[in-house]
């Protein structure tokens, strides 16, 4: 059995993993009973949860319309009053069945409804599980600014079914996958090379390589659970991802990106900026970013987008002082925090981003 | 020196306090410093904050409107987006300096905005100082029901300084000095006895009441932090007082309450109950009541003002799996939480309130 045990937030993977959670339950007896869903987990991770879990108690079910740009304080009152008006209580217990969106919200609606209740993670897309499974981060985004609002708590436990990752279309799959890629780059040569045969058809090995980025994720966060140090590299590729993500959803010019698409890309400029500033092997970076853009399809950017993407990076979570700081390499798993970077090896980043060929 | 030394939460009060403050400044080197404010405090407790504060590094002033009403998420949300368009950094500090509301919502905007950082509270009501000030309870009203958006966590520090009680309308005083009297009941006849001679105008003794009542809150809550037993003793004359509160504040035809006077009635009607359910001795009730309301006017509450009142509190933050429970006192200092009370027990102590003769 796959399992990660904790004092809070034990992770429970496939094999056994819904009879811990319903030994959890057992053992908590919520007064009620909340699962907060998005329109599209209530249709197609609802039933599987229900089949699974074979609630004794009484349950009601929260649905929030899905997509990022819900991930806001307006969606948590709406969560807050439903809790409020079906009478939840400091012993009720809110289920967070769904992707990022949800399990961020969720987190934090939970986090702060009477000063805390408890809650539970189900994550049903790749990138809830590989990311947001583990670390206790949750919140919303402020405006543009992502993830501006929120708590560091850690959910009773979560239960990660790789049986949902069926119901996601192949873009939400890809966009998942970049953040194991960015555990390959930041932990191990072994974890990059092995993560390249992922496949959700091969479910065997799919889950094997899911495990092992959770395991991975799960080693730094308890290093450092507050993001004092070793923590900011799991922020690999997303200060410029982060600000890639943003603009793209404020500007209707530009293709709306999944999150891990605009990581993916962050990493390509990180790994190029890495190579300017911390001396990574030349043909290596050329090598990563040759795979990563094989797997994600290119944006275009202009200087004014450019300009408008940099402006965005003062308002890095990372960011002290009125300084940008990044997370770089020296090589894979070899990695150094807080390094400052010139505007000018930023735009440069963007240049040989622009002159790479795509596959 | 009147000081509580805690590992966070630190309450330095009056003669040396400034001191302290400057000290902790120099300590974190915060990147940015915001002070805030309501439209009251601005005019009349910020210039003697910045006299004594004399602050060498630039800070920004942010102003939320005076008033409970205000206490909600919409007015956090203004705030998070001053700090974010102000360039507020995970290194800059918040310094609420007001009232409840000020502290409460500046603590839950601190406690949330980018996962957290540090704030300081000023206290500048009685109120605020007496109660607010230890235990990291923050938070905002949820429509009309209080406190239920909230986390617990304390400041970086807490600076006490009884001057700015001299801008205090007679009737906030009254209202802080419910929570002494409240502290009296539930921790000892002694301190019942000498916080009846309480008076802002002997400046030495209110000092010495102020801090003997923010030692008594600081036990209970450094006992209990999570509010799991004895920290809930605290609520005494809130079950009621708030449920009070809310229904003054939402219907235009009684006269709004300020929290201390909600919550005195609330203790009126608690040791009625107390008196019938736990045997609290009927004579020195009868006469604790009569002090009570000595100090506070009467308000007039019909049947259907009762009955509404009663249907607030299933959404007190102390219910579970679908029960009231009340704090009550088999005698001053003698608790007793999670009690049930039938119904036609409040009916009966809202009737020996309405037959109290008011001083």
């Amino acid at each position: 059995m796959r399992e990660l045990i904790k004092e809070r937030g034990s992770v429970y993977c496939n094999a056994g993993a819904w009879e811990k959670f319903k030994a959890q339950l057992e053992t908590i007896q919520p007064s009620k009973l909340f699962v907060l869903t998005d329109s599209n987990t209530r249709k197609n991770c609802l039933p599987h949860f229900l089949q699974n879990a074979s609630l004794s108690i009484h349950h009601e079910i929260i649905e929030i319309p899905a997509g990022e740009i819900h991930k806001n304080i307006n969606t948590c009152e709406k969560v807050w009053n439903i809790l409020s008006s079906k009478g939840a209580d400091r012993n009720s217990l809110l289920i967070n069945l769904g992707g990022g969106v949800v399990t961020d919200l969720g987190g934090f609606v939970a986090s702060t409804f009477k000063r805390g209740i408890e809650f539970i993670n189900i994550p049903t897309s790749l990138l809830a599980m590989v990311d947001a499974s583990v670390g206790g981060k949750n919140g919303v985004d402020l405006g543009m600014l992502k993830n501006q609002i929120g708590v560091i708590r850690n959910p009773l436990c979560v239960l990660v079914d790789t049986h949902f990752l069926q119901t996601l279309p192949a873009n939400q799959i890809t966009s998942g996958f970049a953040e194991m890629l960015k555990h390959g780059l930041i932990h191990s040569q072994a974890y990059w090379n092995s993560v390249q045969s992922f496949s959700i058809t091969d479910i065997n090995k799919a889950e094997q390589l899911i495990w092992e980025s959770i395991e991975i994720k799960n080693s730094v966060v308890t290093e450092d659970p507050t993001e004092k140090g070793i923590r900011k590299t799991l922020n690999y590729g997303h200060t410029l991802g982060h600000a890639i993500e943003s603009y793209c959803l404020e500007h209707k010019h530009k293709n709306s990106l999944l999150h891990g698409e605009a990581i993916a890309i962050g990493m390509i400029l990180a790994n190029y900026i890495s190579f300017r500033i911390l001396g990574f092997p030349e043909e290596k970076m050329e090598q990563i970013n040759q795979q990563l853009i094989g797997y994600y399809s290119k944006e275009e950017f202009n200087e004014e987008d450019i300009k408008a993407i940099i402006e965005l990076l003062v308002y890095d979570k990372k960011n002290s002082h009125g300084k940008v700081y990044f997370v770089l390499l020296q090589d894979i798993g070899l990695h150094k925090v807080d390094c400052e970077v010139p505007n000018d090896i930023i735009f440069e980043a963007f240049e040989f981003y622009k002159n790479l060929k795509s596959a």
